[in-house]
């Protein structure tokens, strides 16, 4: 490994101030994104250093008594709740990250927000287009920092994506298509969890998957005017998690298929499935411009596949770009190029600028969803299970 | 270059029978799909040997007679025409083999059947499914051979593709997203030729493109039953082919985008644009099935990927599948493994199809396009343009 | 399938000359070789139109006469012979195609020659570069053209590559690491054919897939100077081919492993086996220069990926170049871009190199080889033989 | 994103014990390695919960004092030292954790060993073999446990590998191919670092990536036999890193290759360059066996490929595999499926296998390089170096 770089950062570093603020954090939820978050403020001031305000991690809350101590070990909690209401006040807490449920995401940010917590809440950011509004509303009245947590946006090969778009070296966009595989379900006996119950969920992969490449949507191309879909769900009955003897109804859907049009005249598709075999956790875009276009998969991360129109013609072909250089987005806190990031830096990047926005009072946004973007990407889950519903195009309403 | 299986290959032909039957070819048309065509006619006893019958190319026709006679010298017809009618009476051919331009695939081929010659059709069979209809019940009527050029059915990998779906290895299939992505009109001065003519071509790329993932989803998934689509032009004029400094307008589609679903409950999406910057030729598939998936693209034809649910765990994964083995669909007329086969090479599988139907009075199809499938290919892009323009889902009909 | 170029192509062509020569085709050898090379002299005038003359197929040679027979009806060959010392004094033969086993080209090439014919040799030209040295002897005494079937020079990717390297496009060349990897004979109970016999083969995967390599090496870097090299036969005894319970020894290597030294100071490595499973003709290659890199893989024959480190910072990657524009080498003659040719097609290029040169009285080279260039390549490899004998690194002598 | 398996993991470890002990680490060197060592320390209780023993940063050792006192906050290390023998002695250190330069190994390592410290040593472990052999003498007469930074072996899909070969899937090995490959000192005015002088680093790419693939080649296959190689240094002088306008002699190669056996009968190559344009971090091998074959490449860590000559006909085929499912190696300890792991990952795992055998006392190895391997690495690096010098094969000591 060529370490050439180390000493040089290490140099810059040096020159930086002593004093860093902290910022109090205070988690909801300590499973799978409970567990990416924690991690993440963890990690933050080995890669980004010197942080803008060190995490102090103060208190995780769940349900479960048993679990949420153990995870305040693990993680580095000063102490635990079982009851989110007493987090949301805790007064050490001064930013309420919420890693529950979808349906546990209103009720305590809109408490978080008139706490007069900042709040990163995870995605989608509500059941409801409705019940967003309302939570856009508390955060703007309470004028605390908000964010949602359509983390891709901050992989580093996704930001090259935008930067390129913003620049524009792809021109007029003519075709976005987007789509999220994953194959998790497909075992007629797998369970019948909260994800699969309207009530908890809210919709199916519509919300879980599809949620992120709305938001993607809405990052690199821009509005979403119409969308055409259909829904289906492929196993109507699953086993009950406690008891595994009896079936319950399956209340969402199990995939979605849609035809759209985007406000300034491209069009696309959008899809999303847990029963695509073999695909892991493909998030995979394609981007057709005037000059250019541009492809992503999640599964390979780093690399970002370009095509250049105006390239000299002999060698013109699709760039597979690994995006690990110290100019590209983000790296330069990571390490030298060829030396891979994961997913999980996603979240290191996201928190990032959370906690620089908070500690600095700068704005959240463009480069990060808002509460705002996170009520628009809800507007248009609506639109689909409306248009599935109905058989027609639906318009999108914000 | 290995070479074992040359010598047992020419102990069998040896075999053979010395007398081989001649079949009389009339060409309607000399440019790309002449070229093709043609082209398949003179390859084919090379490498199909014995074949069932010697093409003996009789006479080809086009409106512009230096060039069509050039032709005739290139591929060896004993003679030319500059009048289609005086081609479908020739009394030496006994295969008309159209491949002229969309508005020319109904009358000759009608006449052609009225003269009892079996008939050979370009894609897509005709303007609209009732042009298609009445072609259809021409051809019945003269109980005569005829197929449709969807010589993508003749990918090596795509019938491979086929077995494993009719041996169950998929099981229930989930999925079908197909797209047909090309590029070769983004330059707003490329002329308004005769397929950017609603009056000519019937349709822009659901014709062109999209009729050949409609052809390949009905068959390897099933009959279409529903489309909800999306339809634009993005350059609205263009100079006139004669009058550069003049403009027409466009009146096909440039890029279509739909939502499906399938008889047999699978859903998915069907798309086709000229206007994706990098894909040549770019048609891809990927079906996803309740025991594994499988994904297929054009600009790598010797390719298949193959995802098996069910294998051992450690080591399962898409198989990259080089589909060149002696065991593999068509292959053994060609070469050694890994001595890969090119786009022409579909069209000489296709024509050795006819030829055997024709030689030996069998059966066209399932595995080639007949009229029938023609037509209800003709039915699905119908409905795709219907949907487009009324909003609304569209029920296919036959 | 987008027809633009047909029309045009076809109305270039229809000014060319009415008046073709022809020239007669002599063949020996009807197995893997003759099917190539007869397929091309077939298929020629269809792609290369007007082609610089017409081949006649005068005569086909091989010593079984029901095989040879069986071959002169399929390849559409006037007349066969089972002695070759006839075929080499045919009157209507002009060109003498050598497609035999390797212990079969000196002595009809050298009696060719000396019967005035033009001369096409299958690779490698020799068992020895004593050998080889004797039949450039021969052909430049008689004044005849000649050329080494060295036809991976005819991949239009391969080609590209060289006119990259020629136009100073990676500038000093610092590596060359080729492999050309195979794995038909790992079956133990494979038979012991000509092939693994040092008489008739001179050597193994040196000669069958070696000298491949080493010929690109020369054509695209330049002389090897040294080699330091091992050689090793895994499997020592097998089934002789008439006599399977009876076995014999294998008397050439499996596989072959050097590290070189170039004239002009690149270093790398030439490696090939039969051995490599799931490798079926993996003849890849990469070259590192100055200002970027370049890598090759015959089983994707129609795709050269390019690295440019001169590239603009952000976009700057691996190129994959789908080498089917009809700017690249050869595409002209064939389709429109992304409808991919196949192995078969390096052999048409090849020989319309061969009879351009003839019909036009053209120099053979630098572009295709020679049999000045089949003595070097056998040159280098005696001398990784010599080294592997040795454990001594050995300068190559010419 | 799936979070079925979240719950299922916290249940488990809140089972696991309350009382974790903790082991104190003392780390020379701040920079590359030094970021990568420390962030493996922090990040570990995280992921590997609960830990076989909590790390203790206890201090932090470089010449710099203003730079190793700002890494001493970044990393959260209780104390800094600028003088080595001190860290060696600080009765808190119980593990001597050397992140340094090459020739900053030995007497270190050694005064560690002599003081009973554990010892994690950089690779490669000497400037020479017999260098080596002295530091594996003083560890093993100390009776501490030793490691050598030979992460790879830690990559999940390179022990998938190593299973694989143990439970004999590849049967008998006939190859192996591993190259490594750079670009970072192409530019002629990268100045002349202590990695480019002889003193210092002891060889150039031989040691710095040639030592990884000789370890991986040691771990994966077994031990070298013989190596014929070359060497070579494209530039010969360079700035100095303190005065750029003067320039010094490059004392160490910038490239090798040698075509190496084993003492199993395999033969392959190894090469490693810092010359490769477009090659970030390539870390590339390929075995091929028997019964099958291996294909991994550093840049797409999280990826395998494995190919099964047994496997059924039809479908046979490369797999790509995903190695990121639960039941592969070390992913159970990070996230779901599809969700990939970067390059520091490889730290984590092999710091574990450390802290797992010096909490429980369990022995280094075979899993992870002992100083036994490091030495043995040392020797073959040693013998690559003679053969390039003398022009001769020569077969490995130990």
């Amino acid at each position: 490994m060529g370490d050439k770089v180390g000493f040089v950062r290490m140099a810059e570093v040096a020159k930086a101030a002593d004093r860093i603020p902290e910022i109090g954090i205070g988690m909801l939820g300590y499973a799978f994104m409970g567990k990416a978050h924690s991690h993440a403020y963890i990690d933050l001031p080995t890669f980004f250093w010197p942080p803008p305000a060190r995490p102090k991690l103060v208190a995780i809350c769940g349900r479960n008594e048993k679990l949420v101590s153990e995870a305040s070990r693990r993680y580095r909690y000063k102490r635990y709740y079982t009851d989110w209401t007493k987090l949301v006040k805790d007064p050490e807490v001064e930013l309420f990250d919420n890693a529950a449920s979808n349906d546990m995401h209103a009720q305590p940010c809109i408490a978080a927000a008139e706490s007069g917590k900042h709040i990163f809440c995870e995605k989608p950011l509500a059941l409801s287009s409705q019940e967003a509004r309302r939570m856009l509303d508390a955060v703007e009245k309470a004028n605390v920092k908000h964010m949602v947590g359509y983390n891709y946006r901050f992989v580093p090969a996704v930001r090259l994506a935008k930067t390129l778009i913003e620049e524009g070296r792809l021109g007029r966009i003519y075709h976005y298509r987007a789509r999220y595989l994953q194959e998790w379900i497909m075992d007629p006996n797998f369970p019948l969890i909260w994800k699969l119950q309207k009530e908890a969920a809210g919709s199916g992969p519509i919300g879980d998957l599809g949620s992120h490449i709305i938001d993607l949507a809405r990052f690199l191309i821009g509005e979403v005017k119409s969308v055409s879909s259909v829904t289906t769900t492929f196993i109507k009955d699953r086993p009950l998690p406690d008891q595994p003897h009896k079936k319950g109804e399956v209340t969402v859907e199990d995939a979605f298929e849609a035809a759209v049009q985007f406000d300034n005249g491209a069009v696309g598709t959008l899809e999303a499935t847990r029963f695509a075999a073999g695909r892991k956790n493909f998030n995979n875009f394609e981007i057709n411009g005037e000059k250019g276009s541009i492809e992503f998969n999640l599964e390979r991360l780093n690399e970002l596949r370009v095509y250049d129109a105006d390239e000299a013609d002999q060698t013109k072909g699709w760039h597979n770009i690994l995006v690990t250089e110290s100019y590209h987005p983000f790296i330069e806190h990571y390490w030298p190029h060829g030396h891979i990031i994961g997913w999980e830096h996603t979240f290191i990047n996201e928190v990032f600028h959370l906690l620089d926005a908070i500690a600095n009072d700068r704005k959240i946004g463009p480069y990060a969803a808002t509460f705002e973007d996170g009520y628009r990407c809800n507007s248009v889950m609506d639109a689909i299970t409306q248009s599935a519903q109905t058989g027609r195009q639906v318009a999108v309403e914000y």
